[in-house]
Parts: structure tokens; sequence; C-alpha cells
């Protein structure tokens, strides 16, 4: 019977160098094997997905804060944003903000903010790009590993400040949103099974702001908007979601401009895979050193 | 003879799908042939230096902003930083500030600076962990494929505020140090060479901020501390920095501690591949179809 410790599973992540402590919270480096487990779980996505024929983009972590700003971020969530400031000041202010630093005082209100924010999520930048065009009759699939952004620092080594998600966009007709939705929540459910961890799926809500925000988990909840595929990493009671599934209704398509041949506002759903929490559910499942993981696990992340 | 001109460049990424624009400078998306020849290349350098043995991590695109404090960084380069600010406040401010963002008006102040900056340079976050225990009798050698940011948006494709840099860090004597980046200065050139990129290696110096910048770019290149090697992607007269090579003397050894077996302080060096700066290069050299290329630069980059 597994059992489930944050502090030793932390401890044992460190000990075998599959993560290197930094002095911040959420922001450790990453060591060789991580990387080989985490870039070998991506391309049994892209295997898995082959047939599907997605097209493949990569954005950098940073997006224009009029995105952001669209489809209301920071009214749900403006606890967990990153908005990127820098310097806009003359010699002068550049002198005071140098002696701030050197004092060891505050120095945030010598910053100014930019046009551009961290992105939150790894769908974000596609949108827009979605809806230069109209779509064709089958709609569009997206695929993309983007590094993504949330300020919620934790000595919890599943809850990072900075991470990456491999994920999935699918916009279209309702119907067709809907079955690749469905499709995606058994096959990454069935992935994440064959890989030998205790997976299950849940209906699921986001951790939306303040004093409204239960009331808007609920909503959503009731709506059956988000799922989530969870395994067990640092507590089994409180489950880390690996996958996780959002349908957006026509909520982007109407912000964004995306239509249908038809000239319909077409849906849109996306998947992401947290890469970093399924490789952590990996060495949680099977321990630290991958050449002794299972023959059937080993088969699915490096086939021969 | 190759004619250089940002316009036609830029449109040429464009319409071949190797790039995909933002509403953001220097943040656009990549295509997946565009990834495909940045792996490639990046794939080339470990091999090139697979026999030197180095340690290989991967850091998140933030870092502790106390590390960019204790570098001086904001002293040098204040308008190229990217601190990442979130929303600390209670219910009423989130209202004011939703209030703001809806109304068009500016909404920074609203915001307050975090713990974490966005890492302008990939070897930054490895000084800290190289200081903390003494390098064995040879010193140590890193190497990581980190996101950067600096806060210079710019039509010009290869001026990027986000962007990967890969980076090898060596640490020991000044001899040790020294005669790795004269190899590797030596190295970097010839494989930019052989994939039939213009290159020419020349003395360099940073974008220090301010009146004061032109004299300390002037000791900095009287001490030959920085080399860079050179390829025209948008101008025959301004090319671009692809590889940069930096000698720091004892200064990160200073301030991260870092000690040679017999107790001295330790110097180090990096250099760093901007990824995507090569990529636009080979394409730039090359054309737009890297099915097209020349059958020996497919070699080096795809090699069978």
């Amino acid at each position: 019977m597994a059992t489930y410790d944050l502090e030793s599973f932390y401890n044992g992540l460190v000990s075998h160098g599959l993560i290197i402590p930094t002095t911040v919270q959420g922001a450790f480096g990453r060591g060789a094997v991580f990387e080989d487990v985490l870039e070998a779980f991506n391309r049994a996505v892209t295997r898995i997905s082959k047939d599907d024929g997605a097209e493949v983009y990569t954005y950098p972590p940073v997006i224009d804060r009029v995105v952001l700003e669209k489809v209301d971020y920071m009214d749900s969530f403006p606890h967990l944003s990153g908005t990127i400031h820098s310097f806009f000041g003359k010699d002068k202010q550049a002198k005071e903000l140098s002696a701030k630093i050197h004092a060891g005082d505050p120095w945030g209100e010598y910053m100014g903010m930019t046009a551009v924010t961290l992105n939150p999520a790894a769908c974000y930048p596609v949108y827009p790009h979605l809806g230069a065009r109209p779509l064709p009759s089958d709609g569009r699939l997206v695929t993309m590993t983007n590094w993504v952004y949330r300020h919620e620092p934790s000595p919890e080594p599943t809850r990072m400040q900075a991470f990456r998600v491999r994920e999935f966009v699918r916009a279209g007709t309702p119907d067709t949103v809907i079955d690749w939705r469905d499709t995606w929540l058994e096959r990454g459910y069935s992935l994440l099974s064959e890989l030998g961890l205790p997976a299950r799926k849940d209906v699921a809500a986001d951790p939306f702001f303040g004093r409204g925000g239960k009331m808007l988990q609920d909503g959503q909840k009731a709506q059956k908007l988000k799922f989530e595929v969870l395994v067990p990493v640092i507590s089994e009671s409180d489950p880390t979601a690996c996958c996780s599934f959002n349908y957006h209704v026509d909520k982007f398509g109407n912000l964004f401009d995306i239509k249908t041949p038809s000239g319909e506002t077409a849906h849109t759903a996306c998947l992401g895979f947290g890469l970093e929490r399924v490789t952590m559910a990996l060495f949680k499942a099977h321990g630290f050193v991958p050449a002794e993981w299972p023959a059937s696990v080993r088969a699915i992340l490096w086939p021969s």
C-alpha cells in the first residue's frame, strides 16, 4: 500500500538529483533524468494522438496583456497572475532604484507594467490565431507545449510557479468539440492508467478568487465544464490533477471571433497534461530510478 | 550575393508558417518546422560536446529576485528587466482592479512585486547551485536550455522578448575556465560555419543602461571579457549575435561563494547559443524550406 508524505517525496526527488532546489518556492531546477521522463511522456502523448493531425505550435512564456484582459483573467484569478514590469526611467530614477536595492529596501514602485504578462494557461495564445480566419468544416485542432505561470509559491513539489503543459485545443461546432473532449477524457485516463498510475476522473472547478469564488465553482461543476484526471502524488485524500479538460462553450469563440464555415460562433475546448505533475506521479508510483520501473511502463515511455 | 532586408525576411518566416505573429512584438509563436530546426541544432550542440560530460539541467523561466539583486542586474540592465507582479489585495481591491480593466484604464498600481523575476540570462540560476559545495579538482561544467526574457519589444524577428538559450557554464581555476572558453569559441564558430552561415568572431560588449553605459562597454571590450559569433540575418552591417561568451573572472565566484578545492574563489565563464537566432540565421542563409537545404547542412542537423 502506497503511503503519501510531502516531505519524504520532496527529499527523494532532491536526493536523486531529479529536482534541484533554488532559494524560492516552486521554481526549482529539473535534472537530466527528470527531463528524460518528462520528454518521454510528452512523446507518448504525441504518439497516441498522431492520427488526429494536430497543428503543432510553441509559444513563449509571455503573452500580450490584452489577451488576459479580454478573457477576464484578472476577474477570476488575479491572485495567480504574473504581470511583467520593467524600468522606464532615466539616469536619475535608475540611481534611486540602485540605492533602494543596495539598501535592501522595496523597489517595486520603480517598475512600470509592460505590454506582456506571464501566460497562465497554455492554450490562451492560440485563440486570437484561431479567430484570424473562418474554421474549415471539420474545425481545427492545435497542440502546444508551453511554460505557464501561476503565482502560488508552495513547498509542495507538485504546486509550481512555472511548469510545462502539453495542451490540445479543439475548435468547431458544439458536437465536434464535445465528442473530441470525451474521446480525450477516456484516452488521457487510459494513458495514465496504463502507465501504472492510480488515476481517476472527476468533475472539477477552478480556484476562483474571493468571496464569489465558491459560487462560481459550484456553477462550473453543475454545468460539468471542467474535468480532471487525478492521481495521488503527495496526498491520497487530495490527489493531484495531472490532466485537465475545459469546455469553454462559445466564450473564446465570441471573444476572438472564431467562426464555423456557416458563420456561427465556434465552440472550443482544451485539454492539458501537467508535464511535471505526470512526471512526479510516475516517480511516486514506481520509485526514483526509471531504470527499475516495470517493463510495461518503460515500453510506453521508451518504445524500442 | 545575399541581400538583407528586415521586412521580406519577417514576411517569409510568417508566410511559411515558421513564426506565428501575435498582437505584441517579440512574442510570436513558433511553428513545427521552426521547432524542428531549433531542436536539431540544439542536438548538434549536444553531440559536439558529448565527451565533455556536462551536467544537464533545465530551469524555469522565472528566478529568485534575490539572484538579480545580488548580481547587480538592475544597476546594469534595468531597462531590459522583467519583474513579476501579482495581486495581493482582498475583494474590495479586486473589484476596483476589475473596474479599471473594464474601463480600459491603467491598472499596474494594483499589482505588487513578487519574489520572482523573469530570468534574463540562462546561466544565472546555476551559480547559487555551484556555490553549494566546493568544486571538484577539475571544476564543474553545466549545460542548460532555458527561456530567457529581455524587455526589448521590436519588429525585428531576431530581437525577441522571450527566447531560448542553450548555455554552458564552466567553473574552476582561471586556466581551466579560459582554456575551456577558448576551445568553445573555436568550436562554436566552426559549428556555425560548417552549417553554411557567414559567421565571424568579435570582441563584444553588453547594452549597459544610461549615461555611464558607454564607459562600461569600453572597459568590457578593453578587458576582452565578452566575445560573440556574429551572423548577418537582417542586416549585413549590423550582424546578429548567435553565440555569446562571457568571462566573469571571479565575480560570480565571490557572490555565490564558489570555491576551488584549495579554497580559492573560482572563476566562471559561460557561453550561450541563441537558439531562435541560429534557427533564423539558417532560414536566412538556406531559404525557408529545410528539405531544400544543402546536404552538408542537413547532415549536421539530421544525421542518419
